[in-house]
């Protein structure tokens, strides 16, 4: 067999040459290039997708054969609730295949077979990867490396282009979009072309194809993510063949609800708001000329406020972090590798925008007072994103707690049941239940806290369970101070998670100011700043979700 | 100070900004925004060459006065070679910069003042830049951690906005001359204007202007070569900061030139015959439709050749290297991983220009007969890449091997000359001078590399002096077949060596199938496929030098 250097590099390159081809194709699609065809692109997708399939089935079947077999498993790599939320996204992605399949249907008279081909296998694939990603998103593959490193970066750059795919679609409908607002607010001037529309000719349930075209959209934002995540996944699984895994096993991560409550009302109030604000900003834009600039101002200064609120509550979570010093976690984990490049590597897609807003302001001949708003707005995207991947990068670079309170509470009623050992097997039993309960201790008075400290303190040294009593000098400040810093990071943590989602929706439903505000169109030009957003917005968008995941991974570190 | 994944975090943020500021004014020169012009471009850029230059001046006096303390230094980073080559670019970079000031004066009534403030900031942050890297492109940094971060990652961002901006500069020269020649064979259809080709006055010296105007874009591909190598030297200096290094300190390697005569004499050959296809080429492009024709055909029959000579060259270097298999040096090493995902990462840049031509050609409606010769030389680009690729990483990871001939007859020397210390010393001395005659052995008499392969083995266990004799059955032919094979190995590196610095040349100096060919033109259409080679063809053009880079320091190893 190749060194493991070679491997993946015999395959990345294979895989590359897959992704830049489709790419290739896709751009040949959105140009309209003629003799390539969207049945061209589709056609190549779907046989991506059933190779994919076959050596999917293969190692699903090699695997069960050698069922016996020891297998590694990276423990950092697809947590359960990473795949838990790929299979809630894997569902709405299901629901959009059924729906364009009612579309092709419904206009299946002037709709190449292609199209209806497409959502047929795009759905059978989803159920199959999600399948295997459950089975085998941690695994360490050992044997047949050069095959397997081959099968799992063609997955790997099959639903890189799947999400291209998806974007392109959404960036041409959000297009369409802007341009029919644009007819409304009467800029004739621009030459106006609807792309890809609606097929040439008619639905024969016209209802029905509206309502599901309208669903389409409304779905596409969820496919996105799902397709970028299963890539992430696979690019970890891939990174991990032939790895060499030291004995250092982290404790599994467990989330708490507990002692969030201040954090997650502030982050629910803020979901809340947001949605409010979007639906009001989407009925509002385009109407006229006045509606469309309160809807903008508002946006503004709504999305200003929270992004205040959500920079310090980073910067008080970066001074509390920073405050202790303890050695950050260094250890290799291309799983978490690969979650900080992306956090800085998506968050350059909005500073880009950022930047640009920022230049079309500084330039402009003319600026019309509701432009103002978006320069604030503007630089503290930047540096909301700067503070909040620092907060990012530094709670997963933490080493969980060695003790936390559930082994704490554990090991007093250890102690306590002295050297029987049926009790303390019993002990071990009601210490499960106890896990539950344990993050109560947050809320005990200090007399209590006390004590437990005091027992700990002399668990750790020799058993004498009835040494209780007061506790040493600095035995209970530190804990304290320990837990209250710990309670305050979570609140912040949660409040970030909720923020992230909140703001993951106005752009992903199409509540695009860079589209709206019109100055970055003249500065730049309708065509080259059309591009960059259309670059730019899914990096943008995708940080939001990353974001969120990583933040929760953090939380449930603390 | 903050940990190291922080301190990364902290400063790349930082520089990414930078960076994404500088690619939107960019863009905004290259679309004509309004109200951004060339000259607040430069601004920006002379106000980051001063600010790199600030830190520098800070950095080196800081050294200076620390000059008693140890520093360590990262072996595998800023090689000798590569400093030596920095600093050829560096020269022609200056002669640029004076040239571009000769420019400034002729035209000084219509340019302003911008103009000839950065040529002059240019050539002075040019000088002081290679001072710099020649002093301390080895340092692992373990003091003032976080502002060397910012110092060092600034400077990498300023030389990759330079580099953005002379491939800019380079794009549009050569995007007026493919206009110029559309002009020339009647394609009056496109609307053809000349973008920034001359300034709006008349120079005062009109011949020795052109004279300049010509020279400046003949060192163009130098500079666009030094600031993209200056780069990538800061970022490996960059990545270090801070690094624990472990006390594994490698070989000095050494550059040896002997027994190479075939691989460099075709790879001479190869230059020579480049050379004059890119000359024969250039003055035949744009003269007719038939002359045009004829050079393309030339062009792509000489380059399909070469290909395939390289591949093949490849293909048996891989093939020697898989013979015995040796485990691969994984050991952590910046200089190196960059290297090979720069690599990986530039051929894309190739390989989207090369699948675009396959798919315009399999696409077009109607295809002449010298677009057929594009479709073997497109896919032979992509074939020759990857081979060469995965050749090049076998050779860069490979351990240099431990006893090299000069070391073996060192200890062939000292063996023999016993146990007396003065001996010893003296026969160190004239191991030295063995060491300039030790790669004879390749061609040393059978009997005699037997006798010395004896004495070897025999060094090795115990000291026997008078011990020679017979050689061992099995130690004999493999000593001489690892020679051969080091033999051949040499000689395919020296030649790709040469190869990619002649396949560096055409696309440097304006011979660019991808434009001149009209294919693909068609078939995307003529904005689309611009953007696409202007955004491709810089990446293109560094592989070339990169690999033939990479391909020395494996030739060194061997």
């Amino acid at each position: 067999s190749v060194p493991q250097k070679l491997g993946e590099a015999l395959s990345s390159q294979y895989g590359l040459n897959v992704f830049v081809a489709g790419l290739l194709l896709l751009l040949a699609w959105a140009v309209h290039a003629s003799g390539v065809g969207k049945s061209g692109l589709l056609c190549f997708l779907t046989a991506l997708m059933l190779l994919q399939l076959l050596w999917v089935l293969w190692f699903v079947g090699r695997s069960a054969a050698h069922r016996r077999l020891i297998r590694l498993k990276d423990t950092h790599a697809g947590a359960r609730w990473l795949r838990g939320s790929i299979t809630l996204f894997a569902i709405l992605t299901v629901v959009l295949g059924c729906l364009k399949i009612g579309y092709f249907v419904g206009f299946s008279e002037c709709l190449s077979a292609t199209e209806g081909v497409f959502p047929v296998t795009h759905t059978v694939h989803t159920l199959v990867q999600v399948y295997f990603l459950w089975g085998h998103a941690k695994d360490i593959i050992q044997s047949f490396k050069t095959l397997e490193r081959f099968g799992v970066i063609h997955s790997v750059f099959t639903n890189l282009l799947l999400w291209a795919n998806s974007v392109l679609n959404e960036s041409k409908h959000q297009l369409n979009e802007h341009k029919e607002r644009l007819i409304t607010l009467g800029f004739g001037n621009i030459t106006i072309v609807l792309d890809d529309h609606t097929p040439p000719c008619n639905c024969s349930a016209p209802t029905l194809c509206s309502a599901v075209s309208h669903g389409i959209y409304l779905l596409y934002p969820f496919n996105i993510e799902y397709q970028i995540l299963a890539s992430t996944m696979l690019y970890v699984l891939w990174k991990n063949i032939g790895r060499q895994v030291d004995g250092h096993q982290h404790r599994k991560i467990q989330f708490r609800w507990h002692g969030v409550t201040v954090g997650s009302a502030l982050g629910l109030t803020v979901l809340a708001a947001t949605i409010g604000v979007v639906v009001v900003y989407l009925i509002q834009i385009g109407r006229s000329k006045t509606k469309s600039e309160s809807a903008l101002i508002m946006f503004y200064l709504y999305a200003t406020a929270l992004l205040m609120l959500m920079g310090a509550a980073g910067l008080v979570g970066i001074r509390i972090h920073r405050l202790d010093e303890p050695p950050l976690d260094e250890s290799k984990n291309p799983a978490r590798k690969l979650d900080s490049d992306l956090l800085v590597g998506t968050a350059s897609g909005s500073w880009l925008l950022s930047w640009g807003s920022i230049l079309a302001i500084l330039c402009a001949k003319a600026r019309p007072v509701y432009t103002w708003y978006n320069l604030p707005y503007s630089v503290l995207v930047i540096i909301e994103k700067y503070i909040q991947n620092l907060f990012i990068i530094e709670s997963v670079h933490r080493e969980p707690e060695k003790l936390s309170e559930d082994i704490r509470t554990l090991r007093v009623v250890t102690v306590c049941s002295g050297s029987d050992p049926s009790l303390a097997s019993s002990s071990l039993r009601s210490g499960a239940v106890a896990g539950d309960v344990a993050p109560q201790v947050i809320q005990m008075p200090p007399a209590v806290n006390g004590n437990l400290c005091s027992r700990e303190a002399s668990g750790k040294g020799e058993a004498e369970p009835g040494g209780g009593g007061a506790p040493g000098p600095a035995c209970r400040p530190r804990f304290l101070q320990g837990n209250a810093k710990r309670s305050i990071l979570r609140n912040i943590a949660a409040f970030l998670f909720l923020c992230n989602i909140s703001l993951w929706i106005p752009p992903a439903f199409g509540c695009r100011p860079e589209y709206d505000n019109g100055l970055e169109e003249i500065v730049f030009g309708f065509e080259p700043w059309i591009i960059v957003v259309n670059l730019a917005m899914p990096f943008s968008i995708f940080y939001r979700m990353h974001a969120a995941a990583s933040l929760f991974e953090g939380y449930c570190k603390l």
